[in-house]
């Protein structure tokens, strides 16, 4: 794909520097809406505003949905009222909210000033929403139909309605006073036996719909689990206000997944892509973990420092110090990763911590024992036998092998808890992942260190 | 959702109780397969079947589909042949397929006997293509035209033959030797101005396929990518073989962002969801990397034996290992984490390494000098004044904070680029991920610490 990609980049940019216009704009009209919207990242920013002028109306407003915010504001500065005007006419209306939420103030003046009083005021209800909510996301274009049409009167509404409306695959049906009370697909209509027919003897009443103010990715979530184009957005008074369709799922879907990486990652979310974000950005958003993680380090130091006699009477315990903490890091994220997937997948609920618990201190004493058994045959082969290591006795090892197998146990707990107890407290669970988990793992890993070396070698 | 899902549990556990098998039927005819297949998880196993058999044909069959590899043996153990027929005719042959693939040797011979020979045919087909690829993903289930019909036609076809197609929505153009020449959509259907028109007329010729043999993650990122409904999979003589629905691209998405999640997470990728997962399986997942990582901490452990005598001689230096090592890891992980989300998204190819490092040295830079300067004036205002601590010199403090910038920017170096280098080598990016960062990181810190040590303490 990639390979294929750079040819067309570079018959572009040829075609461009000859100025061979007409063949460009075939080039074109045989490429996808997000391909062409790909090869702006490298046309030279001045080209732009040219080669968008040689799309043809409904193919320059799907590329336009596609674009880069910056190189969307880019466009719109170029733009005339008139022009303006004829891209946001073939907008759907969540794109344009989309679009003026991303817009600085006096080009979202521009954009309204252009848009029909019917568009600027479904712009206004859905910028009225929360961020994050289905209201935020949905589109007030959809095809409604009425219960008491025929199948026959249906279809002529689609036809008549359908160019306009972002599906027309699921119609919802809706009374008077616009209640949704059921939902017919065009695959029903057309699979019906009779022309005739009722819309509500035809209709399915057992609708699943969402609130304008359920969170975005319990919305993609739904549409994923019932393999559905399109939910239903219904309002405190279950009124349709609008549709989500599958495809705005899924732009959620990654979206969230890559929040919750980053997060898991120890940094705040990114607002734009890696490649788009300045070395600042990167900084902004990674410092704040850092920091946080650097100074809470100061236990581990602190208790370092406590035990520091303990350490210069047996020189040889500060050589396992890393291999104990990384393995604690280690297990904790193991647990907490898994955790928070399973979460976020609504594969797991708070009432199944005794379980998770259970389930996770049996893994535990499992990879505690296997790890504690390999680690003492390694010590006492290499470092005692084969580098002949005289500070490392039998004694020293068991403290460290008791060590590595209670460590395993703690990380594996605090790391299946912790993330259990932010989602019922209502935070993110992916916070609590590994560097979290590895700096609380950290200092008790050490603790328990010491306090079994007290107990066993007396220092 | 969870709520509401409790109550339906509980009333359906009084039905079964009482017997009263109308009304069960009754709240199970209004529910959807997914929810249904979700509730069989908490009915004793022996009620299972009983339950099942109330659900109506298609119903059945669509139920059956979503619930766990585990449950549906067991019903298929508990049907009549003539019950299991029932069931495979209903199903989709993607689904058969994926049945047959997880079913033990002799379910999957009753099955085969009871699918009509066209469906064995398909699943034998289906089967034939390697796993994760877009050939074993398929239905072969689609709607075909010829271009030479009439809009009107067509219509008649898909009404004919629409009921046991996945999709009807996208149709598919092709020439009498099975060639892909076109698509055409229901909408295109119902909009075209006149009955007459001719399929070839109103198809659209830019078809983006794939091969059967492309990786399923590549099927799905294109879906998401172009918002189709499906995709049409070729052979390769481009002759059209089947289709990928959006539905099933969903849950490749999922299913390889938990994958990588895991991988991320230092473990091998889940066979079953968590609450599935034995404590062997968990165990058998985790302990390679633990294990690895444990052993290859040793080298960690060499470094600080080597530097034995630095350490006796400044005591105070060991307290800030836990310190450098964990800052190094968590620079080390933000840099890795960023960089295979963007790999996986495909924001980023190999031939963007300039640019990632460059972009990560800065940041790197910023981050480093941020954490030295707070870290130099913790270390004085606390561990100096504050707790007293005269070991820990003006120089110790500046050997300290030296070695975390640096440590920082190597982190963040190794980081960025070990998943790059991943890519090239078409191994998967995301095993270089934190845990194996870290193990790396920690052995670099560690040698800095000291190499700086030794040139400014002279220890």
């Amino acid at each position: 794909m990639a390979e294929k990609f750079d040819i067309v980049t570079k018959a572009l940019q040829k075609m461009l520097e000859e100025k061979k216009y007409a063949a460009l704009r075939d080039l074109l009209l045989v490429m996808y809406p997000s391909d062409i919207a790909e090869l702006f990242y490298d046309v030279e920013e001045e080209k732009i505003p040219l080669i968008f002028r040689l799309l043809p109306k409904e193919l320059a407003a799907e590329t336009f949905v596609e674009m880069e915010p910056e190189a969307q504001e880019l466009l719109i500065r170029s733009f005339s009222d008139n022009e303006l005007k004829e891209i946001v006419d073939e907008l759907y209306v969540d794109d344009a909210a989309d679009l003026v939420e991303e817009m600085p103030a006096n080009v979202v003046k521009r954009i309204l000033k252009q848009a029909d009083p019917e568009m600027r005021k479904s712009i206004n209800q859905i910028l009225r929403y929360p961020d994050n909510s289905a209201g935020s996301l949905m589109t007030t274009e959809y095809v409604s139909l009425r219960p008491e049409m025929t199948v026959e009167e249906a279809i002529l509404r689609i036809r008549r309605q359908g160019v306009d409306k972002e599906t027309i695959y699921t119609c919802y049906v809706t009374a008077k006073d616009r209640k949704l009370q059921g939902i017919v697909t065009v695959k029903d209509l057309l699979l019906a036996e009779d022309d005739e027919l009722k819309i509500t003897d035809i209709m399915s009443t057992n609708v699943i719909s969402v609130s304008t103010l359920t969170d975005q990715e319990e919305v993609a979530r739904m549409l994923a689990k019932y393999n559905f184009l399109a939910l239903p957005v219904v309002d405190g008074e279950d009124r349709m206000v609008g549709i989500i369709t599958f495809d705005d799922a899924m732009d959620v879907i990654e979206e969230e997944t890559t929040e919750d990486m980053e997060i898991m990652g120890g940094m705040l979310p990114s607002e734009k892509t890696y490649l788009r974000s300045s070395a600042f950005d990167l900084f902004k958003n990674r410092i704040p973990w850092l920091m946080l993680l650097m100074v809470s380090a100061t236990f581990t130091g602190l208790i370092i420092t406590a035990f520091e006699g303990a350490l210069a009477a047996q020189v040889a315990l500060t050589a396992f110090i890393p291999m104990l903490m990384g393995t604690g890091g280690n297990s904790g994220a193991q647990s907490s990763v898994t955790v928070i997937r399973a979460l976020s997948l609504d594969e797991l609920r708070f009432a199944d911590i005794g379980t998770v618990i259970w389930k996770e201190l049996r893994t535990a004493i499992l990879c505690g024992i296997a790890l504690a058994v390999v680690c003492f045959a390694k010590i006492w082969l290499v470092d005692h036998l084969l580098m002949g290591n005289e500070d490392i006795t039998l004694m020293v090892n068991a403290v460290v092998c008791l060590t590595l197998a209670a460590t395993v146990v703690l990380a594996k707990l605090v790391g299946c808890c912790l993330p259990m107890v932010a989602k019922v407290l209502k935070l993110d669970p992916a916070v609590m992942a590994s560097p979290f988990i590895s700096t609380i793992v950290d200092a008790l890993s050490l603790l328990v260190y010491f306090l079994v070396a007290k107990s066993l070698l007396g220092v």
